[in-house]
């Protein structure tokens, strides 16, 4: 399936009551030290504090009377769990989430806190796997998976859709790329409502597997996940590549200090709470200044959901 | 000279130019915590990181052109300070900032990137005084103090203003108590745009000298200042007091525990960097939930300038 402009529109219109249209923030300080003019779409200000909200809803509301009576299902101890938990909620659906038992409890409390029904497994792929489709086939719910999903990737353009319709085209969007579903929905909403807009996704060094996949043409692998920015530890998948083969020009690395400097800027400057993976972007921009100078660059905050008495500084 | 309604009118739209109206965020989850309605007019998010910024441009702006040409001076090492720099910067006249020699250098190096010029002295009220003095008296400088002025009182009120024509009328406007000067404004601004509405001090324990104030009728001072709160550890002064004796009903004390506990459910939950002062409202609708349950409230987050290699978390 190609997904069109039309089925962007339709999407945002169906996630509208379930979702905020989150503020967009700027600073003098960073255009001066950039030398560009840089737009931040605040989905550290989106329902349950990330832009994962969008495409959980989507999802959801995509699904059939039938298929909402049997529930969905995910395994996730991040943002797309509390997602799928709280968009469930609000429109009276139950939700199943598989998490590693040994995950935090802040963010098996999240879930439940959303009313999203644990369930403990192991700590690996397989078990996690296992038994979100024990559920899938014990209970008869529908699986939705955080980036590989085509009404979920649409779901999360609807950000940079919003942001174009508020501001205008932009000569760029940065954002990065975890699991390849924000930046495969960014690209399209580019492409649809943008004026000749680029997308660039950011990414760290320490899991380059989406930059080294543009290269080669097909699915590459992390072999290490060793960076900071949790939320872009995943890889890409087999509904999202081609997207972001198709229509993402270049993805930039980021080095783990970089993206701890830039976390602190934003934090100081912006004076919001958001995770490391939002700070790679403004990190892209700021070692490439020469190739952003004088240019109208939009950048989306993804989430805020983090520790604070775990911070690295 | 009594303020009018006009004069908050014409304040706000002679400071527009040099100022954001800033966005005004919610949480579900406080409210819920609650049982109130609670808007959040994040005044970090003003220009220079605090609602600071309206006062300075309101009493800057409302200068003779005699007067422009000689500058203006303060003494502060706080958000007056930088401004004072950044509001005479925007309008080109010269900003002299008294700062005691030992003053943090983070707090030294932003009045200079606003463009102010710094007169260093000793670390006592006195030698700050005579330093400011001085430049009135050899630079023909204005003063302009930073809460004890009624043209910065009426600066900090559009702060409300805002609040109120964005959202219409509250039961209750909260906000901190330090020199008086955002508190007289915000009174004033809630009852010339409100209906009624009362506006409620919130003040640290440690530093209780406007609830003493309110009670013994006469401006209290405080013995010792030991507060997180450092935006909090001045008192009220001639200007402030009489307005603040008859518009302000009721003032809270807040533990420095409840301080930091409000403020890490701020940050965490509104996602957002903000100074200790800002939490004392919170804390103070929290510990007497039962008065404020089921009531429409305004906060006023006051500012966002903190130290993040300090964070009392």
């Amino acid at each position: 399936m190609e997904i069109k402009k039309l089925d962007l529109i339709d999407c945002h219109n169906r996630i509208k009551p379930l979702i905020h249209n989150t503020p967009v923030l700027t600073s003098s300080y960073i255009n001066e030290l950039t030398e560009a003019e840089v737009y931040f779409k605040c989905e550290n200000f989106q329902k349950m504090g990330a832009f994962k909200m969008r495409g959980a809803a989507n999802a959801i509301l995509r699904l059939s009377d039938e298929q909402k009576s049997k529930g969905v299902v995910t395994h996730s101890s991040g943002n797309h769990a509390q997602a799928i938990s709280l968009a469930a909620k609000k429109i009276g659906i139950k939700a199943y989430i598989v998490m590693p038992s040994n995950a935090p409890k802040i963010k098996k409390e999240a879930v439940r806190g959303y009313g999203g029904e644990l369930i403990e497994c192991e700590s690996n792929l397989k078990a996690r796997e296992a038994a979100a489709e024990d559920v899938v086939h014990f209970k008869s719910a529908t699986f939705i998976h955080p980036s590989n999903n085509l009404d979920v990737i649409i779901g999360q353009g609807t950000a940079s859709k919003e942001l174009i319709e508020q501001y205008g085209s932009f000569d760029h969007i940065l954002v990065p790329i975890g699991g390849g579903g924000l930046i495969a929905g960014s690209a399209l909403a580019a492409k649809y409502f943008g004026d000749n807009c680029s997308v660039i996704g950011t990414e760290p060094f320490e899991v380059d597997d989406a930059f080294r996949s543009l290269i080669s043409g097909k699915i590459e692998t992390n072999i290490t996940t060793n960076t900071i920015a949790d939320g872009l530890r995943t890889q890409l998948g087999d509904k999202n590549f081609p997207i972001i083969l198709n229509e993402v020009k270049k993805i930039i690395r980021i080095t783990e200090d970089e993206i701890i400097d830039s976390m602190k800027l934003i934090w100081q400057r912006l004076k919001i709470i958001c995770e490391p993976s939002c700070s790679l972007p403004l990190a892209g921009i700021i070692k490439n200044k020469d190739e952003f100078k004088g240019k109208k660059i939009g950048v989306v905050i993804t989430g805020g959901n983090i520790d604070l008495d775990n911070l690295p500084f």
